[in-house]
C-alpha cells in the first residue's frame, strides 16, 4: 500500500491525525538506555509500543542518529515498525535537496537503504531535484512550504506578485510537480493563519504540521484552518512533547483527543 | 587555523582555486576497490593522492556514502586529509537546513564526528536555522545562493521588489548572517551573469562553485565573473570530471591551469 493509502486507512480507522516525532537525542534520554549497545533503537521501541494505537505515522528525524553515529539504531527503528505495526508509515524527516544525481542517492537512503516511506525534501533548489523523489509513486515526497521556526520570514514570507514565497512553493507543489498525487507540504503549527490560506489553494493536498508543544502551536487554531472539510488532512507531529513525557503513552492520547474535538 | 586561513592560505602558496568533489559512486568506481571493506575510502584516497598539489580544498558529498551505508568510508577519507595533507580544508557537502534543536546535531555530525572544516547549508528555513553553524567562528558555512542546476530558476528567480530571491540571499548572508566572517555562498558556474550580480554586493566573501564540466559550466566566463580583483575569492568544484578522469592528477592540474589562465 502506497503512503498515502496508508495514511488515510488510520486517519479514518484508528481516528487520529497524531504522528510521533522519534528525535531521541542520546544526552536526554534516560541512562538505562544509554549502557546499551543501540540505545536509540531501545528508547524509540519502548516510545512505540507506547504510542503505536494512538498514532496515523512515525516521524524519525534523521539529525539525530547521523549527529553521534547511530545510523544501525535508525534502521532497526523502522524495521521495527514494519514489523511490529504494518500499516503505520514512516517519514524520514531529512529535508534533503540536491542536484539530480546526488538526489538519487538521497532516494536510495531513504527508500532503499531506511525503507522509509516518504521523505521531507526542501525546494529551495527547484523541481528538478525534486523528481527523483516524486517519481518513487507509493512514496511521498513532504515539501517543506512554511516551517514553524521564527526565521520562517526571512525568506518564505518575502512577497513576490503580492504572494509570500511559500504561497508560489505551494501553487507550483498542487499545479506542476503533483502528477503522481504523492505530494504532502510541510506547514508549521505556529502560523494557523497561514495554514488557512495554503489550504484554500492546494485543495485536499495533506499537510505534515510540526510545532505543537515545544515550539508553541495552538492545537485548536492549527486543526480548524488546516483540515479538509472531512476532518482529515493533517499529520500533527508532537515530538520532544511526547518522547520525554512521564508517560507517552497517555501524552499520544491527549493530544489525539484534543485534535479529534476541533475536527 | 579557521577555513577561511586555510583556504586563502592554499589559494595563494599552491596558486589553485580548485576543489576536488568526492562523490564516489559504488557501482561507477573500478571493481578493485569494490571488493575491499571501504571502498569509497580506497577510491578516495587514491584520488586524494593524486591530485591534493593541485587543490585548495576537497568536498565529499555526504549522500554518496549516507545511501549506500558507509559513513565510515567519510570518516576515514576526512581523517586521511587532515592526516596526510594538513592545511588542505574540507567541506562537508550535505545542504542541511533545519529548527535550532535539530541543526544542532547537524553540527556536531559535521563538526565533530566527521570534523569537516565547513558545511554547505540551505537558506530556505531562515536565519534562526543557520545560527548553530555560523557561532562556529573557525568553521564556514556555505550557504546556498545561485545553484548550477536548470531548476534553480523556479524559486531563487523569483523577483522581490526588483530582485531576484537569490539577491535577497546574497544581502542577508553580507549584511546580516556574517558577523563572524565565516560565510561562503553557493553560486553556480552554469550562470557567469549571475556570478557577476552577486559578486558586485557581497564584496571578498567567496564562492563555491559548482557546475564545471558535467554541468556544463564555463571555467573562462565563470572565472571573469566571479574573482575578487585579486583573482581569488573562489572555490571551483569539479567532481565527476576529475574523480572518472583516466589520470585524475592530470584532470586536476589541466583544470587548476585553465582556471589561472584567466584569473
Amino acid at each position: 500500500m502506497s503512503f498515502m493509502e496508508q495514511v488515510k486507512k488510520r486517519w479514518v480507522e484508528n481516528n487520529t491525525l497524531v504522528c510521533v516525532g522519534l528525535d531521541p537525542d542520546v544526552e536526554k534520554i534516560p541512562a538505562k538506555y544509554r549502557e546499551l549497545e543501540n540505545p536509540l533503537f531501545a528508547f524509540n521501541k519502548d516510545i512505540i509500543d507506547a504510542t503505536a494505537q494512538y498514532v496515523c505515522c512515525y516521524k524519525p528525524q534523521i539529525a539525530y542518529y547521523n549527529g553521534v553515529g547511530l545510523e544501525r539504531d535508525l534502521e532497526l527503528t523502522i524495521n521495527y515498525i514494519h514489523e511490529s505495526y504494518p500499516g503505520i508509515p514512516v517519514i524520514l524527516d531529512a529535508k534533503r535537496g540536491d542536484i539530480g544525481s546526488t538526489a538519487q542517492m538521497y532516494v536510495k537512503e531513504a527508500f532503499t537503504r531506511y525503507k522509509a516511506d516518504s521523505v521531507t525534501v526542501n525546494p529551495y533548489m527547484g523541481g528538478d531535484t525534486l523528481e527523483p523523489f516524486l517519481e518513487q509513486k507509493d512514496k511521498a515526497t513532504i515539501i517543506l512550504c512554511r516551517t514553524s521556526n521564527p526565521g520562517a520570514v526571512d525568506l518564505q514570507d518575502l512577497e513576490i506578485d503580492g504572494k509570500p514565497l511559500y504561497m508560489h512553493v505551494a501553487s507550483k507543489a498542487t499545479n506542476s510537480w503533483n502528477r503522481n498525487k504523492n505530494i504532502l507540504l510541510v506547514v508549521g503549527a505556529t502560523y494557523p493563519e497561514e495554514l488557512k490560506k495554503i489550504r484554500e489553494v492546494i485543495g485536499d493536498i495533506p499537510f505534515l504540521t510540526p510545532g505543537i508543544g515545544a515550539q508553541g502551536g495552538d492545537v485548536e487554531k492549527a486543526v480548524k484552518a488546516g483540515t479538509t472539510p472531512d476532518g482529515t488532512g493533517m499529520i500533527i507531529n508532537s515530538s520532544r512533547g511526547i518522547i520525554y513525557a512521564e508517560d507517552p503513552s497517555i501524552a499520544a492520547k491527549s493530544l489525539r483527543d484534543e485534535i479529534n474535538l476541533y475536527r
